[in-house]
């Protein structure tokens, strides 16, 4: 029986890839990033689900950062989901929403949900708490009219009502998530893959003006598409830079050995983190 | 006399920067990162302090969505202060950290200590907090042997000894703060700048291979050094862009302009989000 790790806890969004992206297997919650990831390394555990963008429990850059510093995993898959923030209560609350006095959640879905709350909730006492789920379940405990912000599993898990669907500001806001793995053989998600990806990361040698450009190069004129740049500062010291870069088709023997001598021959050095499908869920 | 917005509560980081930034302006804590910028925006308070890139408290995504979606103030300075995490206890400790039994903190704070805790700490149990100063202010009040994970002020505010320095993982780890005001001559900050910057936003007419490196050629051929490049999907929907571009130098009449006319005649959009010194601060 194989094992997914997720970042925790109960509620989360990253639980909420793992359900809908995953069928039976065991599922372990992690109380880090950090801690899934090492966890994947050390073979304790054959998947890790970790968050990438946009994600409200847990950083960006922390995965980022910990796959290229200190545990070089492969990315097998990435999952992508929409973002809905639901306003939760308890079932046995039939009040108006202008009589909800409080309204808990983590402070990144409160500030996902400012308009909302501006408008319909402005009297509401907004508490923060350490996650979407965490806010759930104080909300299922308590006996006044306050509310949750959270997801549909946050729901479900502490038995909540959904009083208002879809509350946060952007409707076309998703977020990403990595799945890592040792064996890419263990990992089997039961959706048509909507597209193939490569993230390479690459170092400069210094800072020089017009290096980007030169990298960019070895990508543009053999047509390779570029979804995704991103600068992230070493933890080497200032001024040294390397950069995230996905392109939009599976690794091949031709145009990425192809790049990664030219980019080498500049002084670069270039690291494959990952060829893998990505997968759009609806939730 | 000013008043200077930040994303509290006490004893966050951005708490740090302002304090470490500024003298004897008025503060006000905010409880996101849009309540912040809306009262800078509907002038309630002079100067907003937000947090843009490896904050504890508050995402990078959600600073640069609202500013380019919501609110567009300008950026007249930025603030780089080290990421420097404490283990904080009570006064009267004075056992040896494994007798500690719980440690308290944000989750973006616990995942900075990661190999700290894991070395040190091994058998603690991990609570988290919805921020740094909540932990700190939990072990404040206790009488277990337990620690909190937080900056000197959070030690400060809470009258905690720092039990044990600087244990996060990354030695030159920083966290940048963006200073957003509408009158730019309200801002004084009593350090030498370390260089100037500007910061741009280019939205691409469609996704087309080649079209980054076609926008990265007009700074290019000029010489203007890029220090950081980050793609960000558009709220419209999906598979559309927008790069985030800083350029470190001022913006001038020569050079900037040329640009800007260059890639809206290739059907980009430019804006410019800001034009603005940088302060390194040591804390």
């Amino acid at each position: 029986m194989k094992t997914i790790g997720y970042l925790g806890p109960k509620g989360t969004f990253t639980k909420l890839a793992v359900d809908t992206a995953f069928n039976d297997e065991e599922r372990r919650s992690f109380t880090t990033i950090p801690e899934c990831i090492d966890a994947v390394d050390q073979g304790k555990i054959e998947i890790g689900v970790v968050p990438l963008e946009n994600a409200i429990e847990g950083t960006v850059q922390l995965t980022v950062d910990y796959l290229v510093h200190q545990v070089r995993l492969p990315v097998v898959a990435e999952i992508v989901v929409p973002i809905q923030q639901h306003l939760l209560v308890r079932k046995d609350f039939s009040g108006e929403l202008s009589t909800l006095k409080e309204v808990h959640s983590h402070s990144h879905a409160i500030a996902q949900c400012h308009q909302f709350i501006h408008q319909h909730l402005p009297d509401a006492n907004i508490q923060f708490s350490s996650s979407t789920g965490k806010a759930a379940e104080l909300v299922s405990e308590s006996k006044e009219p306050i509310a949750a912000i959270g997801n549909i599993i946050a729901a479900k898990e502490y038995g909540l009502q959904i009083v208002k669907e879809n509350i946060h500001d952007y409707p076309n806001n998703h977020t990403r998530f990595l799945v890592l793995a040792q064996d890419r053989s263990v990992v089997s998600i039961n959706h048509p893959a909507k597209l193939e990806r490569t993230t390479m990361m690459i170092t400069l040698p210094s800072d020089k003006s017009g290096a980007l450009h030169q990298i960019l190069s070895a990508f543009a004129w053999r047509k390779m598409n570029l979804s995704k740049i991103e600068s992230r500062p070493t933890k080497t010291g200032l001024g040294n830079y390397f950069f995230i870069i996905d392109v939009d088709q599976t690794y091949d023997d031709v145009l990425f050995p192809g790049v990664k001598q030219e980019l080498e021959a500049l002084g670069c050095s270039v690291d494959i983190l990952g060829t893998y499908p990505v997968y759009h869920l609806n939730i």
